[in-house]
């Protein structure tokens, strides 16, 4: 399958981004990232909803309601997850620093960590490194920002989009990371997207909320869920739109999608960049009792083991049939329908003896793979992305 | 890891076993098993609660509440799921011509298949081969019973206890399959479970659903559900015992332990047969809000592809971790604490950097591990059994 390209970003008002090597896990490499925001800069995020989350999300958890950003640093190596309560006092350090040093409350200072879990976190490291690292902020630096977060990534990944609200122009700028561990629950690995729109937190909290819904929410890897999945959303204000109160406001909708087709091409690059696998897969799920249950039934498809071997076999059928059924969605055994690449392949609860076998097992060798299951219930429907096997399976 | 070898099965009364080769997908070996059950025979069963569940699991459901027994009729090669409705005339067809051969009403009949999902089934081999078949059954034929249904399992697996009931002596003789698609939800793979006891269907199942839970519903190979998960409890009533009318009468205590142990020793069997795995994992969780929450986060863990990578270098612990805090289950992520082979490995929720990590490593290179996690919150535990890898993650 096809790696994405980081993309040409737009510029952007209002945000500086910079980074520095701190050495925690890495030799000679950027790992600590630094995003300075201008003062009355909105913030919402969504984080893993783990009950053995890291420290640095539960930080984030715990002050995203207040709807202010000042600063959100993250680093690259150590997950300070598993780390206990020192790993608690070290992000209370941060915080603090961070907060003296931008001359704001330290609610509006936001963490982010990616690496191992369970390897103890140095304490003074990071907060040591603030002022070089605020020193290195600038604008539109945003691939050292997004390379600075990698792990084993493989290529830097980013989105970027123009679209205007009420007539006046508007960017969207996004970049994650992430492998492995991929199986969103609110959210996916770490994740930054700043716009310049002029939102409030509510609002944007409402907007991602729904958008993740449909974009990291329908991504899985290995099924496993990251303790530190965050993403974070920031709005500038400087776009030179009049003042949105309600995420119902028609004058979003543009916004909407864009902010939708940036989100979506994160998610899409972390898929395509799991090592060791070869094929990129769209399951779309139709005919669910709702949107929520076609969701769940494409996820238990998209994580089976059983399946993902089953497609490199180019027969994934019966096996797909079985993920349907275990996961507990309402599904009509007897008018379940089956499509490759468009093709029916299963109807009316069986297989048909008289399809396109050719086409269909062509499609299946191939590397991006659409595949369509109608379970025969209601009118919900929904797209997961997933991956072959990775070579995460040993 | 060890697989373990078929036990001597002790003769059982009321129960005759015979098997003939059927054709449907092998050549040349037994595929077609018949138990006959002496009139008077109760029986109990639990079944795959899968959404798109194989024709014959949807008439065992429909026909268990009736309580007795005549004959199980199951094939193997073919598992008669995503058979749309030909599937489930087939199953019709089968039970209606049984039904006459033994004299009894429909309802006494039950029937199981295991094989390849999605291949139609032939309608009139099974039944065609009815007469023959209970011509072969016999007393004692435990071996060509469990060895006729056999598919990607490389040894047939049983068990068998001797206990009492009021001083009366009775026995429990058993049978299974199944090396692929193991995450049961109420059983697992097809099983055949027969003994003298002269215990009514109610109980029975109330034994049953009980015992269900801390073996067959307590292992996992690759977290996939099938569609035929089934397993039989047939009470041929001629111990010699007074009968038994409650399932809390304390004289069934040794039975439910026996019973109990032969269901374990199968279900063991089952995960030990896991193609191409190394090692058979022991997972007790221990400190869970409720056993069934403990069984939640210890399945979490088990079928965790990262966790089972994670087992084969030696380093599950940041892993097991993450299963923890991603099956939604209560934890204390700052209390949490792990043992291997009973070393304290991990504690008050961070890694010990002073455990005797040699003598860790030695039992994780192992084939027999042993490995527990308290997660601080209550009295719930459990045990749970799985692999590593198997060679179905490709």
């Amino acid at each position: 399958m096809e790696k994405l390209a980081f993309p040409n970003m737009k510029p952007l008002a209002g945000v500086k981004l910079g980074a520095v090597a701190c050495g925690i896990n890495y030799k000679d490499r950027h790992d600590l990232f630094m995003a300075e925001l201008e003062p009355g800069t909105a913030i919402a995020g969504v984080f893993t909803r783990s009950r053995t989350a890291a420290a640095p999300v539960l930080w984030c958890r715990e002050n995203i309601a207040g709807g202010r950003v000042r600063a959100i640093v993250a680093n690259a190596g150590n997950a300070n997850a598993f780390t206990g309560r020192h790993g608690m006092e070290t992000v209370r350090e941060t915080v603090a620093r961070a907060a003296t040093l931008m001359g704001c409350p330290r609610k509006q200072i936001f963490v982010a960590s990616t690496g191992s879990i369970g390897v103890p976190f140095p304490a003074e490291t990071i907060p040591d490194k603030l002022p070089a690292l605020k020193k290195s902020t600038k604008r539109d630096n945003w691939l050292t920002a997004a390379k600075a977060i990698m792990t084993t990534d493989s290529v830097p990944k980013g989105a970027s989009r123009t679209t205007e609200i009420d007539g006046a122009p508007v960017t969207i700028n996004g970049f994650g990371k992430g492998t492995q561990m991929i199986s969103p629950d609110m959210a996916t690995t770490l994740n930054f997207v700043f716009t310049d729109a002029k939102i409030p937190a509510t609002v944007l909290q409402k907007l991602l909320s729904r958008i993740i819904d449909r974009t990291y929410n329908c991504i899985t890897v290995e099924g496993d869920t990251s303790t530190n999945d965050s993403l974070f959303l920031c709005a500038t204000g400087k776009a030179k739109h009049a003042r949105i109160t309600s995420a119902a406001d028609p004058r979003l909708r543009s916004f909407a999608t864009a902010l939708e087709d940036v989100l979506r091409d994160i998610a899409h690059a972390i898929v395509r960049d799991a090592a060791g696998a070869k094929k990129f897969v769209a399951i779309t799920v139709t005919g669910a009792a709702s949107a929520r249950a076609a969701r769940r039934i494409g996820l238990s498809i998209a994580s089976s083991t059983l399946v993902k071997v089953g497609l490199r076999a180019a027969n994934p059928w019966g096996r797909m049939i079985m993920a349907v059924g275990k996961c507990g969605e309402r599904a009509n055994r007897d008018e379940l329908s089956m499509t490759a690449d468009g093709v029916l392949v299963a109807s009316s609860g069986y297989l048909l003896d008289d399809f396109d076998a050719k086409r269909v097992t062509r499609h299946l060798k191939g590397t991006e793979l659409n595949l369509g299951v109608d379970v025969g219930i209601g009118r919900g429907r929904a797209t997961v992305w997933t991956t072959d096997c990775s070579v995460g399976y040993g």
